[in-house]
């Protein structure tokens, strides 16, 4: 039996909250003058080992979040979290459980799904893929020509991309890939003719992921890709890999081919990174001790996300901030701002978990939405957002801000000196500038140069880009993103907005052809 | 004398366009019923040789358009354009011109500024930069080590990078780089490690680009590199280029480096595409016939806003359709979706563009703002975009979409076939369906997969990648976006928002240092 909800805005709390977020529009409420006080940061940031969350400059007081954590309880979204993880049908539209937590859980000896043991098959699946992946970098498995494999083109779209790239970019700043990675998500020629501009097709392995290895853009692409060896005098056979379902067109447990990667249907796309979606493609490129590694850093969040009580709960209490600003103080938008080149990627992938997560108008039973629901989620690296949109940030209509730190860099060989300060430092500096500028503001008599201040932030910040650090960063944007779904009263584990255009595409399709 | 204004929601228009958006609710004028309209697309497109706009499915009518078209005259925003491509102080605040129409104007033969002709100085720019790349080109100039040169990096944060990164990635598609670039803009050590594994230090050219050469991240990548070149034992003088002001520390009329060309501050950085900041590298990259005829296609759109009647002129037409969305219809951002991978930096340009240009909260007179300004920009490539947050598109809170088509892609040689259509027939019916589908809806007694509809876009239609289409597109953004600027009575070329940030850093590194 799954979760049963009732609207959000329904719950005591929440009207508590309209009420108080009327008195907050006061003055005496502005930013500048709530981080005055000296417990500020203590009373509004949570810390745990590798991963701190300071909330101390967003718009609240300390009644406004004890309300808020009520509204988490009436909503029991802990308890949601729980049967979560335990494998409750929590997708209710789609009768399924929702079971990522599942591919990184080193707790649980089993979890047990009708008569499956998830917890064996997922497994079973990671010894597959630790298997494959040593004979293609032991140099045993080889390429039609016998030259063995330095290159990997990733096909596949939404959730069987996003999440693989930004743990691909994050990562390859620290370790030198074995493989090296690219991917073609989109339908577009031109996607596909740039690049196989950059790979020599003798030494390059396509890995074909989707579910139901239907999905339009992917069979295009395969398609592509079968076209392009047939001209290189290639065999496929021994240039392909598919990450699909048992059972599905593209599953070939007979083993015809290279290999077949089974995933599930109880993980969503956008939740799949720690399955064999990402799993595959990231032990290729780092080997599977750093796959491991950072499965080991999910976990750690995920633990956390389940265990800790609802006020040292980071997200948790994160995804109470993020309601807080949408549904009282009308922001329409969030913009993720890491201070780091390596988190380049990030956003496009917490753009997808949480607009197609959240991006809903009816309640998990079917109710039509009064309340507001997921907001726009966008965002470029620091410090090069501030030279692009954050004049808007500073002097135009506020959103709210997620500023990402990393504690240390991974080139720290030789760096120069500039006014004083390494770079690593000047790149600190102007994170905790922006911060404090969007709160505090600065008068001026020239309006052009007046800033209104009171624009609310939260800061995050790891340690490292190492596997574990990345592991844990992704799976609290998971962890918050499924908990906001939750206090609203969403299913945040399906999709139905996507379906109508793939039907129309199709009728144009069928006139075109 | 520069332009005048007063505050846009005293013209009679817009209190006329806040009646007429009130009865605009109605379920009447719903999108689905409004694009019955035979005349519909007749109507509510324009069409100029390389460039479609077709607005037939925003959430207005011929009276709205042409109460919209009055706003336009009454804020005489023909007449500031007109200013500004003569070289007028339309810049109040700084006291400045804004003539990057002036760099790809092959129509006015002088520009005087003061006793300076603006023209003259350009083409001296341009003559020494289509020099000095044949030079490299023709490996004439070579490194320390007398290897000819393979690659660049291009320091330069903001609008010293946006634009060029634009360009370089649509360009690149269709036309093999003879110099690869390399984008280092974040002051991010990381950032630096990353594209320092990438090139060889003997054959690698530096670009540094700054207005002022005072950028403190510029400087600080500045120093890096220097280090870098030193420790390799190379000398920097045989490896470095500057773009900046004359008589910046970075400027060298002696050419005691391998050059410097010269920025003018009568162009601000996120219109500098076409001046000396993406002139050196984008002709070091496809050589300066490439760049020329890049700068004919902006010339082509400049003329087309400068000289089109406001009902054919589709910068202006654009504007007004984003005003009418932010103003009337409350929107808080648009999307902008290219069907095209080679596009992808599309949108981080325009975001920078539109949100530092219009990210105001006072007017060119220095008048808080009782109405709304620019709005947020985000977006990534379809149909990436629609296995992402499309979801919340179709299903959460709207908000308009821009979708951009290109008739011909560059890779067309091997097209494989999938049920029946090429992969280029998936991508357009695929841009056709979502405005379609977001427009129309769909009803269905599952609210979960029902869909509202009238959910607002526009499209755009460029011919092909080629140089002359992608001036096109760059400059209708510039001359929307000026557009939007002049009838909202702000100032789109100042950004005092990233001052205060700039000064908090400061004072954050000396307690550091």
């Amino acid at each position: 039996m799954g979760r049963k909800t009732f609207s959000i805005n329904l719950h005591k709390a929440y009207q508590n909250l309209t009420d108080l977020s009327k008195s907050f529009k006061d003055k005496n409420r502005y930013l500048k003058n709530l981080v005055k006080n000296r417990n500020r940061f203590k009373n509004f940031s949570i810390q745990i080992n590798g991963f701190s969350y300071d909330f101390s400059k967003q718009r609240m007081d300390k009644p406004i979040l004890k309300e808020l954590f009520k509204l988490a309880g009436q909503a029991r979204a802990k308890d949601s979290f729980s049967q979560m993880v335990s494998g409750k049908i929590v997708n209710a539209t789609e009768n399924r459980p929702a079971l990522h937590t599942a591919t990184r859980d080193f707790t649980q000896g089993k979890i047990l799904l009708n008569d499956m043991d998830v917890i064996f098959e997922i497994n079973k699946v990671n010894k597959q893929i630790k298997n494959f992946i040593e004979k293609i970098h032991n140099k045993k498995l080889k390429g039609t020509t016998g030259k063995s494999f330095t290159d990997a083109v990733v096909i596949g779209i939404g959730g069987s991309y996003l999440g693989c790239e930004f743990v691909y970019t994050a990562l390859k700043h620290g370790i030198e890939p074995i493989i090296n990675l690219h991917f073609l998500p989109n339908v577009d020629i031109d996607n596909f003719g740039q690049i196989i501009k950059t790979i020599d097709p003798e030494t390059c392995l396509w890995i074909i992921i989707s579910k139901s290895y239907t999905t339009v853009e992917t069979m295009a692409n395969l398609n592509q890709a079968l076209l392009f060896l047939k001209n290189k005098n290639l065999d496929p056979a021994k240039h392909f890999v598919t990450i699909t379902s048992k059972g599905s067109p593209g599953d070939d447990p007979s083993g015809s081919g290279l290999g077949s990667f089974n995933m599930f249907d109880f993980i969503g796309g956008r939740y799949s990174v720690t399955s064999a979606v990402g799993g595959l493609p990231l032990s290729l490129a780092f080997g599977f001790d750093n796959f491991h590694r950072f499965l080991k850093g999910c976990h750690t969040m995920d633990l956390h996300a389940l265990n800790s009580p609802e006020e040292n709960n980071i997200p948790l209490t994160a995804a109470l901030v993020n309601i807080w600003n949408s549904n009282f103080l009308d922001y329409p938008a969030l913009a993720i701002i890491p201070y780091c080149s390596a988190l380049s990627r990030l956003c496009p992938h917490v753009q997808q978990l949480y607009m197609e997560s959240l991006g809903k108008g009816v309640t998990i039973d079917g109710k039509i939405t009064n309340h507001k629901t997921g907001v726009i989620i966008f965002g470029e690296p620091g410090t090069n957002a501030q030279h692009s949109f954050f004049q808007l940030a500073h002097q135009g209509s506020p959103f709210p801000i997620e500023f990402i730190g990393v504690v240390t860099p991974v080139y720290n060989k030789t760096q120069a000196i500039s006014k004083g300060v390494y770079n690593h430092q000047e790149l600190w500096a102007n994170m905790i500038a922006q911060a404090k500028g969007l709160a505090m503001g600065k008068n001026d008599d020239n309006k052009a140069k007046n800033f209104t201040g009171n624009r609310p932030s939260s800061t995050i910040i790891i340690n490292d880009l190492t596997p574990e650090s990345i592991g844990m960063l992704l799976a609290f944007y998971e962890a918050r993103t499924v908990y906001e779904g939750f206090i609203l009263g969403l299913n945040p584990f399906d999709q139905f907005g996507v379906e109508l255009g793939k039907v129309l595409a199709t009728d144009i399709n069928k006139i075109l052809s």
